[in-house]
């Protein structure tokens, strides 16, 4: 959901949008074959899912055999995929740079993150100084902007502001372990904070859960 | 060869070493079948090979049906791979925050370097701030120290401390385009580069070249 929204802020700021989604062995395609779709009904001007096998590094609960947590706890959870936002950006800075276009756009967030290390606002402007080092436009001087339109939104807002702009929501997938048809478990911390986030904005909420068992 | 140099000064500092190559579409594999041997000789603890398909961005000679130039030119040349750097760097780190190391190393060089945006000092210390924001190590306030021992080495430079070091370079492939068994075309300016490095250093060139047709 955070995806779908940030391209509709983006879309909505006038950029033509590239969307780019990263198989890189998560638990489930569900959520690639969401991304695809809603870039389409969003009004990107393409999508593309590159490739990265983080499996072969592991570390994580979505990216090895260790389960994913059904309860909350405290800390970095193991749902943290070492370095993930850092691949993605880098992988997107690649192809920003083949584009020729200066601006990414992320939905990272850091209120309602779970904890992870690579949804803090100083780790987003760290890339973007890395950015404008790091390529052609760098060496000309031109920068790179990384646009985090979410990151002090509650989940709430975020909720608000894909409703504002017309996201369809029973169309994107968040949990981390959703079935082939991208039903959500309802038991993980990302179905934990978008359920909570569709109470706190007074939304009925869209999700297509899957049988409990 | 300048990995294995990297390689080599690591081992020499005293560091266990886990050594990663990067399957990223290049056009040959004859470097990784390299880097897997020359990590086992050289001592590294273990040799990890991932692949990211930047083949579906392409953008570069070595990612794309552009030819590799063989004769040398101005400006960033076409064999530049549109964020490789930050791209390999962003999986070691990933590998590296699942190991638990605090140090990662790689054989950028700012001297004979091609002019490649990501091989410059400002890009290293760039990254190793992104690094140290990224991770858990960040939250922890320990930091990841990204080491560059070539960085401001000639190609002289660095086939000298090479052979200080035991590398052996008839084992290590640069060519952008050799085949697969690792003969160098000779002609690429990773070639060039290489090739004036033995001569700088007063070397005898062990490269394996091709047979010219």
């Amino acid at each position: 959901m955070d995806s779908a929204v940030t391209l509709a802020i983006a879309r909505e700021l006038g950029f033509t949008c590239h969307a780019l989604s990263v198989s890189y062995g998560q638990r489930h395609s569900a959520e690639l074959d969401a991304a695809n779709e809603l870039a389409r009904t969003q009004g990107a001007a393409e999508h593309k899912t590159v490739g990265v096998d983080l499996r072969s590094i592991g570390g994580s609960a979505l990216t090895s055999d260790i389960a994913v947590p059904e309860t909350p706890a405290d800390g970095i959870p193991v749902t943290y995929v070492p370095a993930r936002n850092t691949i993605m950006l880098s992988i997107a800075l690649g192809w920003a740079e083949v584009l020729g276009a200066d601006d990414i756009f992320c939905g990272v967030n850091a209120v309602d993150y779970s904890g992870y290390p690579d949804c803090r606002p100083e780790f987003i402007a760290a890339f973007e100084k890395l950015a404008g080092l790091a390529t052609q436009a760098g060496v000309e001087g031109r920068g790179m902007r990384i646009h985090a339109p979410l990151i002090a939104m509650s989940k709430a807002d975020i909720v608000r502001e894909g409703q504002r702009l017309g996201v369809d929501f029973s169309r994107t997938v968040s949990c981390y372990q959703a079935d082939a048809q991208g039903n959500a478990c309802g038991l993980c911390d990302a179905c934990r904070l978008r359920s909570e986030g569709f109470a706190a904005a007074g939304v009925p909420d869209p999700t297509r859960y899957r049988q409990k068992a």
